[in-house]
């Protein structure tokens, strides 16, 4: 390998009946004009020469034997490290008994990584009830992570903080896949100073941006006017916006979530950090519908996904966009290199 | 008056520490670039002509007697129907003896609607607490209005929905100004049931748009994805749905509130039903923080203001933007002129 080339990006071939794969090809197809850096899909090299046929897409798969190898091949090919399936995958229906595929090319990409044959980890969408089926224990794709990295990293901190990365906002929900009811109860002062301190890590180590501002959004209706609406805001997340401005960190808020997110505004912070799932993803999904990037900070190696799911009722079609696992495949790359400190990716 | 041209506006100085003058000063000055038609504004002439000097600006200020006189005075001065005050204002500065000429603006700015001598009210942003001292007994200004309807229209129904309407959203909220954590327990179907058709009512009557498509977001994120989390959305929004919908109203959701707001989905509906404050108020400040106009829909009258506070930190300084009053001022001409069923409003 070069000096100052990364080493190709790891992708996850996701739940193969769902638009994982079609959205991969679309990817390396796009591979030029959007100056992608090479990656290597981790899945199964029949089931992507029969989607892409299914498509109508004359799109070559390489099998290679070893991550290196993508960084020649990328530029004719499709680099695949074959992860067979146990099954043939049909779109739109997915199987149990392909689960196992579906992990094993999760763990082989965060293996991979660790070993230094790849640069970083771009996962597609899983299913998660598919693969409870056969036998995944965890209770996402993130937190699965999290375990793989404590077991090839034991001695790094493995607490993700899921992103949502685009060009106009990037923001943090605090609380994520639980109902509204049980936000409030949920947000604690320390888990705020927690996630801001690893979002301010992560937004100068891997996005380059040096002593990062951070917005806090309020949990109430104009974050509580004083207690008025109440009193979290108060008690909650105001003593955490000065825990961590007593720490030399550029936080603010608590900030009223309805202003706090058209040009203007957003041109004073770095990223927000939000108090729940729809307050972070509405105004980055309103913005940016297409094009955010679902990161996982606090981990000790770069992962990016798409921010969509597996999407099985169009999957097979090729309707689907591959602009979101575009932005996460550049993102990817963007992260990689600031944490190597290499000056840059291998280009195709 | 002459057949087909509808009375001027009412718009009301708001509180005279605030930024209303101000703004009101400012839109009258863009009356001709922006087409607006005639109003006179209900508050003391003396503090207007005070505060135009304040900040530099010639603006003749002509008091009224009648709210006809308007429609010529406007062309070439701001007519004014005097209010008094009871101290001299001073911007940023708050004084609750001037409480009941506030008061008494919207009064008047009701009853001449109502006597047809003015076309509808638009409301200049008042401050709770100022008028609280003074003896103001309502949760808010809306609600003050309701009273007034019914002190003035005893035999319809003054039931106000708040929304948000810009040229590329609108949205109303199932709940307003409560804390996050009492929202849950506050929504229920017969209270969304109820909006639903105030809004279908309102987007037909005074808004020219005939079988509106309404979408209602779902309380939860994912809406609740099939009740794995929370169930409001399954067992109060969606039966609420239903029933609208067998009524033959084009009612669609629970849907993901994440997802519902960017250009593809906003081309699918005419407004949003969210079911609380920042669900709807981010997307739509996000998309046009400056031009937002809050209008009350379900009053005998047509009532409109600009969609912020009294901004007393920055007022009598110039800098305030006026165009959300502007934005009010022609959604409710239009809306005026739909209500009458009058070809067109007076332009000055």
């Amino acid at each position: 390998m070069a000096p100052g080339v990364l080493p190709p990006l790891a992708v996850t071939m996701g739940d193969p009946a769902g638009i994982g794969p079609e959205i991969a090809l679309a990817a390396w197809l796009r591979r030029d004009v959007e100056h992608l850096a090479p990656f290597a899909i981790l899945g199964d090299a029949q089931m992507l020469s029969a989607r892409a046929g299914l498509l109508g897409l004359e799109i070559p798969i390489a099998r290679i034997g070893r991550f290196e190898e993508a960084a020649t091949t990328f530029a004719r090919s499709v680099p695949v490290l074959d992860v067979p399936l146990a099954t043939p995958a049909a779109p739109g229906r997915p199987d149990a008994a392909n689960g196992p595929a579906v992990i094993a090319a999760i763990e082989r990409a965060v293996a991979a990584t660790h070993a230094g044959e790849a640069a970083a980890v771009v996962t597609n969408p899983i299913a998660k009830s598919v693969l409870y089926a056969a036998g995944f224990r965890h209770p996402g794709h993130t937190e699965f992570l999290a375990d793989l990295a404590l077991r090839h990293w034991p001695d790094e901190p493995a607490e993700p903080v899921m992103m949502i990365a685009s060009d106009l906002l990037r923001v943090v929900p605090l609380t994520i896949h639980i109902a509204l009811a049980r936000v409030p109860g949920a947000i604690s002062t320390a888990s705020i100073v927690k996630t801001a301190r690893i979002m301010a890590a992560a937004l100068d180590r891997d996005f380059g941006i040096a002593q990062p501002r951070i917005a806090i959004a309020g949990l109430n209706p104009h974050a509580g006017e004083d207690g008025s609406m109440g009193l979290e805001d108060r008690d909650i997340v105001a003593p955490a916006v000065a825990e961590l401005r007593a720490e030399g960190l550029a936080i603010t808020g608590p900030h009223p979530a309805d202003t706090l997110f058209h040009a203007a505004r957003r041109a004073t912070y770095d990223a927000v950090l939000c108090m729940y799932h729809d307050q972070a993803l509405i105004p980055v999904k309103t913005l940016a519908f297409d094009t955010g990037v679902n990161v996982t900070l606090g981990l000790p190696f770069v992962r990016t996904s798409p921010d969509h799911g597996t999407a099985f009722d169009i999957a097979g079609r090729g309707v689907a966009s591959p602009s979101s696992l575009i932005a996460a495949l550049r993102l990817a790359a963007s992260m990689a290199e600031r944490r190597c400190g290499r000056s840059r990716v291998a280009r195709s």
